[in-house]
């Protein structure tokens, strides 16, 4: 749901007063492609038709988000006014691209730990199910519904989208409150249609979350090694099932196949959104 | 200048409702530093100050734009209420990250450019100047004229800002109209207080642009020996003086150093703002 | 966290052009005080606040939210300008008389939920703990996010804020796509970090539901009776403690009581917002 | 007349981000009815109207304002796609439950006084006109003006809509300023254009206000005696037919009928908008 | 009652990205004068200091609203942050030129009306009260409600501020339905609490209105002569005491003289807002 | 382009609650024309189109901007809701008839211009070419993207649009910093796509300030024969090629021609917005 007051922060950003630029030309009918001159998986689409729709230019959609996207296929066909097409142009890239960018970059992510379970499952005869790969709040301010929207869109988990969506129990609150009390407290005051999530450094915190109630428990900056010892000991205590197991902290693409096999549910990192690159997507205007 | 309304779009993100998370400590007056764990050009100050001064956060900044800031130096040193500081932490912390990352990002390219020009005045005893790295309008949506600014701060130039900030004429309109009718067409409709400039695919081009009373001629897609041969023609026409040539298209860090010693003024090129890195900013509340 | 352009969206509905009537009397400092004509819950305090500082009225807080305040108690002790004091004062006593009035009615149904079950469990030596209390989407366009406050200042739960909040499985989804689909598409499609609750019209449903994995179970239009014979099911099936129970549907003043004890969890109802009464608010400028 | 931004604040109150819940259901046209559950006088169309528009979903409006309508009777029947009609659904009953409840109870009122001075001609064989039912300045904050217009749907009077509306000289203005000078300076201040009303605690200030020339005198707090002998006065004065008389204070559904042959033009009372209960409306997807 | 959304929308217009021009200058304190280069009634002071206040500008006004300052006087004496002065400076500037010119040209058409009135009363021995001079809903979009104030600043009368504001029956309606019908369909729907506008073209409806109870009547395109031989009749009729007049159309300042002893009440003409000359206002920086 | 918004901000100025004047008139479809009643120079289509769009009004525009309309021309011709019109007339009006009046008044000055040059061409034998109307920032607040328009429609030239358009080097700046390093201050901050523009009040500073490079030399408070001057030692020079002259100060109607052909390429003045009086232009429904 995009309301149009949202269309309009971004559109004018970059319209302003008469742009003799766009208004070079006469008006007249136009039909243009938008295209993507790189192998990505597609993202953005549904801000994208809001801005066409906003700008009164007609267009068909030729993908779905999440679809991959082969390195010159299109993504809309469009059809209107020259000058609106030329004013639209800019902004509907510059959010293709950065959400492209963002589901393309999850999904190789995923792809890493799908592989690894993968491996890790025909090693050990196992049955391991991937941890879901989630976003953070470290997002682009003013479009953070978007960049979660996209890490969806390549395969992975949006987190909580902002501070009231999912209660979070952190070092901060610990440390000034005591980590049962802490709990204790959130408990009191949150309702009861959201979950508590508690930040563990030690394996003996995360058995007492588990026992005190927590619905997720959040290993911080744990080594592999350190998850598994972690899991062993809430099996032992018969309380694995009782709670989601998120590792997060100093995960990068280059030691996350280690991480995924080693039992927790999900995988947080900020690098999903934040060291995407930007694919190259492009409007072409038929002759 | 920031205004309120501006400010508060980026807060709505983030604190809905009530959220359980923040208010669960006492309310009582912290201090904190807003600290880098990266080397960076510092950016991002203007908006981060206003944040904390919309909170009701007294703050002393120790950097200024554009500063090197070493890994561990502290930017910010803060002193409010604990619950306040909580709601401010991610939204200030990812508009520093980001923007610090845009100016370090920037930074290395006037490097590049800096450090090639100056060898190759040593190599042939010239004295030419570094042109300047200039962004484009390829932005996040919704916080152009922050990344335009962190640009500048990273040493760079920010380009137009939007679409009626110079008139520029490019390959649709040229098309459409011709190149010599496109030229006049615009100089008849722009104020004389803006600037006009023209792309120009062939080395013809630039001189006719030139000619004509372009205040810059975009050099499209030229590699560097055909930008050389172009200056060269602008020389032998008398025009050089007369325009501010500017090199885009195909440019990259790793061919960037072949382009800064091309002759042109400028080099403008979307990486600045869409490789960047973010950099790693923390928020320590001190006991 | 209570944004500028909330406050003046409620203040521009009674200020506009120039009232003559508040600026009649001299422009001087006034002391004022605003306190209840009836016994009640005090609720609104923080929008009251916000209020009273955008209007640079400085004021002495005499209450907390959730406290009881008897007939004649001060709420708040102002001091500021006339016109300023007059131009604020309906719409704080608005909010303060409609948000009271939410949580006193809330209070009254917690405390039948508390005397029934207090009630049971001595006459069964048993140890239930009542039941929350819990608030719905039926809420007065506009201000839900003060009305849910109210709610949990009177001491229930304000249940989901907005459809994002939790998910929820209701009829509509169960009749187009069958109970279990249902469930296992939104399993897919939702966030780890969020509840997911299916509504149950039938005691085997909500055994299902449970073993599928739902966090809270939606006891829909059940009697005391039947909603007895399905916990004793649950149990009966060692998925008691893994859900939450929601009753909900035909409960009303007169038959909470009968399901206090009945073994949920939670009971929401509209009528906590709906049916309550304005209080009596008043404020009187001192002489 | 609504506006776009208008419809979108109350929106966005419910719709945020991703809802998993509306959008699992698939994509398709569905039909579906708004009715009522209780016997209620209509109110809220324009709105519900406008966001149906808002979020295109076609419809056929089948009552007027004002129009009474029984139990089970339809008010609008739709047609679109189901994501929206999902969407739209909770926002637009719950305008339509509080506006037709202050509507309902407003006829009430309205039926009352009529019955009231009806009964009264009959047996005194006089032809008093009944007084108009009005409401006051305390209503919801956010949505008076639709309020306003569903006690005006019920048969009742607006009376002001915000500060601005009409010169009320009230207590603190006599007070300061006197009786007679207060009138005059409002006088001199007020534009021709709008009316001036002033409270009168005593029947000789009521005579003393409708000499200076007050459009319209508020009797505060006066008994339905204290009011016929202040009638009297204003006749006896040659006074009545110049002045619209008011009552206000202390007046409520069981002592209505005591007021509503006083003589008076106006009786005016909060309760016609806060005590009014909300109708039980609900929306039905076709199968 | 100015909004702080009300001035960014104002600011926006001129402040816009980075300024090189306003921040070329270091910042410092400095002091500055607001002064008036021509005789002048002064007005738009309220938005004036609002957008100092904003800006964070301390400032001592010199004048109030409506007085008289001679060419030189000085209006604020300023003192803040240098870039702040220069940003705030034009838009300042531009509200106090646009609104003390309004407030100067009203001031002049009141002025021939009470010389007109003097010169009449002295010459036929009576004692008619000068009409006011009222505006019209002619002001220029945006800035009605400054536009307004400066009427008064002048010594005129605002008239209605917006189409809710009076009821106004004109051509257009008594051509449809009727001109009895018209006033009564209005009575019907119009609350108590506004006042009832007719227009007539005749004197005979003149009579028809007051008769009908219309509080204002609106002489339409009458000359002076005609519209005293409608007081004549309305007197004769007994009905003057209970109408307003209004004299509308054709008015300027020429015949403005003839009019201004007509016996209407009221003389309303766009000219006082838009044929106002600017005032020519400064501010110097003190050095 | 015009955003939904700011269409909102100008029609909420006038469409308040419930305006009974406007719902008098049974809702029907009505024909209608708006046309002028004096001859003028046609402007403010764009608004007003973008307005009888909002209200879903249908209509034929029978003009372009810029175009002469002789007194009685149709500038547009309606058909839509009779409510509909009523609502959108004044705000319509409102802006053609300022906008109108500023693009006419425009065209004065530029047709004093032209036949200045005109006739000393023909007396000497030369070919000037005219130097450009250009509007300054003296603009009414809220509409000057509106008002500059208008005077691009009336032949004239915008000049920056806002602080951050053009650098502007003004004394302010040149005082506190030198000529000379004021300039390279700007020089050094400012993007190389926007124009410099330096003050000078002496002949020998506008040879100083292109000789720096300035792009643009305002001539502030100069003669017509000083100017002259400066031209002729910029001539001197050579420099006369590399700088737009602009004259600025003092300038009026009553001495246009004096400065026409002083050898400047602009002569700006806030007259042509500010001395420009309203068009009379009416809507009238059809029968």
């Amino acid at each position: 749901m995009i309301l149009t007051k949202e269309i309009e922060i971004f559109l004018e950003e970059d319209l302003r007063d008469d742009d003799v630029s766009c208004t070079l030309v006469p008006n007249k009918q136009v039909n243009a492609v938008i295209f993507t001159k790189q192998n990505c998986i597609v993202s953005g689409l549904e801000i994208a038709a809001a801005i066409l729709d906003y700008m009164n230019i007609s267009y068909a959609q030729k993908k779905n988000p999440g679809d991959f996207a082969n390195k010159g296929e299109i993504l809309f066909e469009l059809s209107g006014d020259s000058v609106a097409v030329l004013r639209a142009e800019r902004l509907v890239l510059n959010f293709l691209s950065r959400l492209c960018g963002i589901a393309t970059n999850t999904h190789e992510y995923v792809s890493i730990v799908e592989k690894s379970v993968s491996d890790y499952n025909k090693k050990n005869q196992t049955n391991l199910k991937p941890p879901k790969i989630a976003a953070t709040r470290k997002t682009t301010p003013g479009i953070r519904k978007f960049e979660k929207k996209a890490v969806i869109d390549g395969g992975g988990d949006s987190h909580r989208n902002n501070l009231a969506d999912l209660v979070m129990i952190k070092d901060n609150h610990i440390e000034i409150m005591g980590f049962e009390n802490a709990f204790l407290e959130a408990k009191k005051k949150a309702s009861f249609s959201k979950k508590i999530e508690m930040e563990a450094d030690l394996k003996e915190q995360a058995v007492l979350a588990a026992r005190l109630g927590a619905d997720i428990v959040m290993l911080d900056n744990m080594t592999p090694a350190e998850i598994r010892e972690t899991v062993a000991l809430l099996i032992e205590n018969g309380l694995r099932d009782s709670v989601l197991l998120e590792a997060s902290g100093g995960i990068k693409k280059e030691n996350l196949a280690d991480y995924a096999a080693s039992g927790v549910d999900v995988i947080s990192l900020s690098a999903v959104t934040n060291d995407a690159k930007w694919i190259d997507i492009s409007l072409d205007i038929q002759k």
